[in-house]
């Protein structure tokens, strides 16, 4: 099969980093263009970035040559790790051009006629890409993937829906590897928790709304359940624990609850997607569980681990979702739905 | 003013050496009498404890003999740090030999006659020693503070109870001291989070209830407050952090709520204890707060900090606590309350 | 080709688990048998063990039923991951009854008839198993792994005895794994260094002399380098780090000794055994490595990584090495061994 | 006794704020004035820093003005915490408009007649500012303090020049601290060891030698010792570890050594100045000390803690050493400086 080339949007950061160790070995996908900032230009990556990561960087990416991160001469499909402040200008100019954008930036995310894809929750939001090209008169197109804790979060509420899901009240524990390189610095959280997550918590509940919704009339209807959410951060390199309670229009059982976790599967298991886990959402029977340092990396980081489920005074049951952040949350999402658009005709 | 002689009970334990820590310059009480296991049986202090605080050993408690954990020597009063193991049966032979035992152990503390003491919250709850003493016919008494992190919980949600609390969904992250020596294995919870700790989330309702309620006719009669917890561990030394929602039957302003906080105050102090902080609740206003590495200590360690209040679109209003959990949570309570029965001609 | 059955000693600690985990899919070693203390005897593995690596339990070993830790019903070969306290005697009796045991234990390293086998440096050590027959008259053999941190200072040092390497300096930073499960406790450790471990620096002299040297006239004639130690334990999972200043009796340029790290090669990549490392020493140019979290798993954790190299004022050359504790220093070093051994003939 | 006001150059970073705190409750020095950055100039102190520090900001330095870094207001005596970046230039200029700069910046410290002073080592080289007023001409003058893990080093060492002090081999453990604020990101150094301080290992050999010298004839004439140091970070808060081998041309007694370390006392002793520690030098005798998380803060943090004295196979002896870095490593060896000048009549 021929393979089909791809940029990398920002691949200097830690997002950017993450792309190129996933895609190392993909089966469809390689590297061959590679857009960072201005002071990355020119050099060949090798030199241009610090690699942060415990796998090795690919020899045939450390000798790619950084270029402008401009429309020119980019492969059709680029992902990207731009950081915020600068992705929405970025991302739309590549979109104008031609591109398709996979990005993992939140300035897209809630755009009307941005898929906020999670493929196995919402495949069919790719057909927002109609009302995108009606709307915006781009060449190309935009897809977004959620934010590193909405995604571990959505995950597991996706197989409740079933249950008339209502309310949802979320603490979450996340890890430093979430706020990028350099991030969170270690004088802030070793041995500490930080109560507090810049502009975290004001993107769950419409993020939450918008993925769990259904495609109606051309539009993405939003899923009524109210979420609230504290976030946290806690000295934990990879993978964002989350509590969460939950409320529910029917009676469940708990048997009914684990059933749907563990039953979950949706368009990407069916189309045996190369990055698709074969179960996405796995409940751990084990009282202590899930915990990041054995259960982020399940299935190469792609499943969503659920543990501790049990009745909740207050609302109706609770229990601990925990999704790898970078992979899951980032990358490794990005990837997937790509991987759902080729095989879906769009790329 | 002459000094009073206590004893401790599991002197070598992690809350047995914090109890002898604090004590190390109190003006009232002095450390004269040390029982443990037999293992510690006969031996100086010094040999017999590994001692594990940064603060160092006194002197004059260094060179005390270990005695075998039994009535006999001790002084009337006696703080206990016993293990729950143990801790029924040699509290229950401590008060029945006439000692007055303030226990930092969870087997007394849901019996209906012995006071659950938190002194700013329910310094009247004393009067149950009057039923104790009818119910058991011990010579002596025993007393008891709440488990480490309800206190910081009860310690924020007191001064709400006039606003009509009616639910407090909560989340802990709790340090990895209040699961005392050697407790939490490394391996466990380095670089990661364990989303459970036997036997703990049981205690939250329970506990609560009754330190929040009303000494009535000669007994306790529990708040009515619903309270659903998820307990986790995280790496952290000291401080426990607990993520709080809560629901009040009456209508209330953010303004009234961090008012409550920086209001609150109680017995200890307008009896001016020697270790009543200041001010038992302050409210931090910087968005990032409370934090253990910053707040855990403040006033000694015997303030709880709260802070990040905002709307709750679940509940009502959510905000984030901190207790130290050795010292306002364990040794630093357990004194409290004897310094409160002290002043109030108890002892 | 058929698959060789193996038996696990002290299957349920944390080597027991690491063996397991390794020999999950091992093309020639197949776990058939797991042995235990008495607390696990008759129980399923899946039951009997607390798994705390983050690969899952491999599904045929989860049924395996655990025995009793005594000769019977074992395979010939059997992976020693005994404690120290009881693998003199389990150890020597399985030998005596005729299994040929790979331990990883300190009990039988220092006999002058048991190889301390890094095949790498010292393959023909092998031929000491033969006067090891002479003096024990067992039945089978036993042939050990030196201590984890002892290990990636050997595999260091052996490229530079063709200089006159004559004396090392040596301070670790040690991961908390090398200590086993439950080992050290957080309390200790969480923010910490503690400067001691127990028992560990008398080991570096005696194994790092015996390794290195040649095998002679039927005995090992110890390589005479001078070792001083000084070993720490630090808040870091896996991978054992080594600040070493070395002393040679030639002169020698450090262009010289980087490529005599780089070229190292020995009997397990001659063999292409399927645990070997193509390049058991690699030499990193990075100014800031090797560092536990980017390359304690370089290779699957088979390769020492080693960086920093400078001119040392006081002795001749300054240098830091890394390897993976539990795998290149325990579980990882045990299989190599036995790989070597089956294809030297000797199973 | 009067109050001599001092100004703090760069007051908002991690050693200005541990000057401030540390001098919340001085007897004899009143913080007055705060010079910083043009992004905190005309600002109140409380809002135009980011306090970091677990004890809370005092509350008459929180209300005073922040100025520009630069001489016109300041009072004469001023302490610096002042990145290497920008000090030599601002210092410079205050050491010319006539103040005395307490420098804990690196910029002036090899400087020939600029006193690199520890109080209980070196008092007598305060006699250089004779030599930098008639070399620079300056209205004022520049002390400075050495690098926060030479001190501990030199702290350790200086009570054995006594002994022909000839070689010492150092590998240090350095906090996070040590790197101001941000520092090191949580990324680089969450559950790992970074083997490299930029600019470190440098330092060891001159400063000490500058430190250990003799005042002669006006100048300082370096001690003969030979340091090779490698210098590593790893996950603590505070306290660098040190971890020394040392050679000597006189034959020892371990006794002697711990003798020596017990009894060092020095013109800070002698003139009981504030932050004077009562036994500058401790040796623990425990087997597992010193470690920072127990250690560090002893006497406030101004007291070096030195254990695991034992033979060394290479060189003499060797030992571990521990200071607080922020403390008797930066901020408070320049308040001792301070003191020790006022006592002096230098100030």
């Amino acid at each position: 099969m021929a393979q089909i080339e791809v940029g990398i949007l920002g691949a200097t950061g830690a997002v950017g980093q993450q792309f190129i160790a996933l895609l190392a070995r993909h089966p469809w996908f390689k590297v061959t263009w590679l857009g960072a900032s201005q002071r990355s230009e020119g050099k060949p990556y090798r030199e241009a970035t610090a690699w942060r990561l415990p796998t090795p960087q690919p020899d045939d990416v450390s000798k790619l040559t950084v270029e402008q991160a401009a429309p020119g001469h980019a492969p059709k499909l680029v992902f990207s790790g731009l950081d915020s402040s600068v992705a929405g200008e970025i991302e739309g100019a590549f979109a104008r051009a031609g591109h398709l954008v996979i990005s993992n930036s939140k300035n897209y995310r809630m755009d009307t006629t941005v898929p906020l894809l999670i493929p196995e929750i919402n495949a069919d939001h790719l057909k927002l890409l109609d009302a995108q090209q009606a709307a915006r008169g781009w060449a190309g197109r935009i897809v977004t993937n959620p934010n590193c804790s909405v995604i571990a979060l959505t995950m597991a509420l996706a197989p409740l829906r079933q249950f008339g899901l209502r309310t949802a009240m979320v603490t979450t524990l996340q890890a430093i590897s979430g706020a990028g390189y350099p991030g969170v610095a270690s004088w802030d959280i070793l041995g500490n928790v930080v109560p507090f997550i810049d502009g975290e918590e004001e993107k769950f509940q419409p993020e939450t709304q918008k993925i769990l919704g259904q495609f109606k009339g051309g539009a993405v209807e939003p899923h009524p359940v109210v979420v609230s959410a504290t976030t946290t951060r806690v000295p934990v390199q990879n993978g964002h624990t989350v509590s969460v309670s939950a409320k529910f229009d029917q009676k469940v059982t708990p048997d009914a609850l684990i059933n749907a976790f563990n039953c979950f599967r949706g368009r990407p298991q069916e189309l045996q997607l190369p990055s698709a886990p074969p179960q996405p959402v796995v409940y751990l029977q084990e009282r202590n569980r899930p915990q990041p340092a054995l259960d982020a990396n399940r299935d190469g980081g792609m499943t969503v681990s659920v543990g501790r489920l049990r009745a909740c005074p207050v609302l109706d049951f609770k229990f601990v979702a925990l999704g790898h952040n970078t992979i899951r949350g980032a990358a490794g999402a990005a990837i997937l739905n790509a991987e759902l658009m080729h095989r879906e005709g769009i790329l």
